[in-house]
């Protein structure tokens, strides 16, 4: 079996998220190399990584690259991602910076494997809150067309990056012992903790954030398809640590029954259903953040047609940011990559 | 000045909020006394109340009793309205048994306090959640027509009872301690804090769930226009204390621009338009949950233009569920019984 020399660039929350999902899966590393912006060693679930300085001769006899992407920032992918693939490295990128340029696929392998096909040398994973719904998007799509979408998110912190989950912490501490609190961020405009803040990026001439805009742009890339209209009605950050909710309306060309649906999820790949609402285990009702933490799979449940529409259907739709949203993700486009013979060298 | 006999029947967090409310407001009030399952002291910001157990007898010479109402069950005004109608008390029930009778005004006053020249003795208030949507629809209906609505709820614990707040409370400190949460309940089937709960209520042959349904229906009745598509993405519980968000949409028959939309909500009684999404003091740029607790206030902000729609909008309103969602508005509609002397008796 062929063996793949990988590095992984990044040493926080979604960096050690890929570290985790690489040796769950079995990848086939060869070696696996950690690069950050310095070197000390990262301890993931028991395994010890010596993480060296990121400059572009580390990528040397790499080849496979994941880089885990900043939040607000350009990645590091923007300045070693091309002297990466130069090198003859396939850079995975979950960074930002790459995804809407023409000659990078942006891949989520269940719904568009075949994009990878096309590669230059980088692939570019889609943003957290767009991977969980194109799973859901894709199929309904497939054979019933969708001519529009609507929605609505309730993200968790862990997506804005380690000092969010460290503000979001204290904070709850601070909640618990029934003390106030005083003052916000860094990582944070105002409290997050019993809070919702209807904000995730920065915003453009319309009001609207990067991180709507971003469901927008990178869902019809991935579908193939500008014709899609896409409402995003708001990106809300909610006191969740792990886990993204997603409130999302669909119309159809041909009416859908949620039967359908279901019938059409159940047979697509990372997609459970959970949508026993009369369940006496409530954990089969309806997917919710907290069951969905530490997960590959995408969750989808609350399906229902719309009052008087049946062109109509809404649903909700949950999934673990730093798995399927990220590390998981990521991972699968490098074994998708490897399946296919499509990483350019193998040891 | 006329002054009234009033009755708070409920000594929960409802009750008390129209206590507290009552008291702020001045209201014209000669008395007040509080009813509940059984006799107690209670203690609203230091003004001790004698609690009575509500009797039919009790209400004799009231001139006005506002029920907190209960959630999920039959409220005391099922049981004791209509008697205390039949003795001439002019009953306003937060609860949800009688909105939807066509004898039954459900009012929001700064909307449609006109229908309270019809009440028979019982006036309903609407759900927490229907309150504050149909504050931010009525300027936009009457200029420009809404032809329909797409809703997506945040909502805070505190409209499930003082059981959840307690259960969201305690969970909030075995988190803060980083301890384990073993069991949910009794206030929810799964863990609330740090997660999101996509079910308020029971659910219908459908798939929606009662709440949803109240968004639909008691919308409609208080805008008087049956012909306005609602559709109800999903009412969700977040771990939030106090404070429901929602994530909204319209589309209207006359194009509306985000200007023209805060134009009139700056204009309308009841509302606040916080939308400076590059000011500089974070509290001015949209409005959050933990800003607008303990206000009577509504805020609406982040208004958006539909992309390539000109005739579809997209807000997010936030209100304090206690107050405008159930003490307020309660208390605001003896305030505009009074004013118009529509309370059958005055002392």
């Amino acid at each position: 079996m062929t063996q793949y020399n990988v590095a992984v660039v990044g040493a926080g929350a979604v960096g050690e998220e890929i570290l985790r999902v690489l040796a769950e899966h079995h990848f086939p590393a060869k070696s696996i190399k950690v690069l950050a912006r310095s070197a000390r060693t990262l301890t993931v679930d028991g395994i010890d990584y010596q993480v060296e300085p990121t400059t572009a001769e580390a990528f040397d006899g790499v080849d496979i690259a994941l880089f885990a992407g900043t939040e607000g920032e350009k990645g590091a992918a923007v300045t070693f991602g091309p002297d990466a693939a130069a090198r003859g490295c396939v850079v995975i990128d979950n960074g930002a910076d790459f995804r809407m340029r023409s000659d990078v696929p942006l891949v989520v392998p269940e719904v568009n494997a075949a994009a990878l096909a096309e590669h230059k040398g980088i692939i570019a994973n889609p943003n957290c809150s767009t991977a969980q719904l194109v799973l859901t998007l894709k199929p309904i799509h497939d054979a019933f067309k969708i001519k529009r979408v609507l929605i609505s998110t309730y993200q968790a912190v862990s997506g804005a990056g380690g000092a969010a989950v460290n503000e979001l912490q204290a904070q709850t501490t601070a909640l618990g012992e029934g003390r106030q609190i005083s003052s916000a961020g860094p990582a944070f405009p105002v409290q997050i903790a019993a809070n919702v803040i209807p904000q995730i990026g920065g915003f453009d001439d319309a009001g609207y954030t990067s991180e709507e805009m971003k469901l927008v742009h990178e869902t019809r890339k991935i579908l193939g398809d500008d014709s899609i209209a896409i409402t995003p009605m708001i990106t809300a950050r909610v006191p969740v640590f792990i886990g993204h909710s997603e409130s999302v309306y669909i119309e159809t060309e041909k009416p859908v029954t949620p039967d359908e649906a279901r019938e059409l999820w159940r047979n697509f790949p990372g997609l459970r259903v959970v949508d026993d609402i009369h369940s006496d285990d409530p954990s089969l009702r309806y997917p919710t953040p907290l069951a969905a933490a530490h997960k590959d799979t995408t969750y989808v449940g609350r399906v229902r047609q719309d009052l008087g529409n049946k062109n109509g259907l809404t649903f909700w739709v949950v999934s673990d940011n730093l798995r399927k949203g990220a590390a998981t993700n990521a991972v699968q486009i490098a074994e998708a990559l490897v399946e296919r013979g499509w990483v350019k060298r193998g040891a």
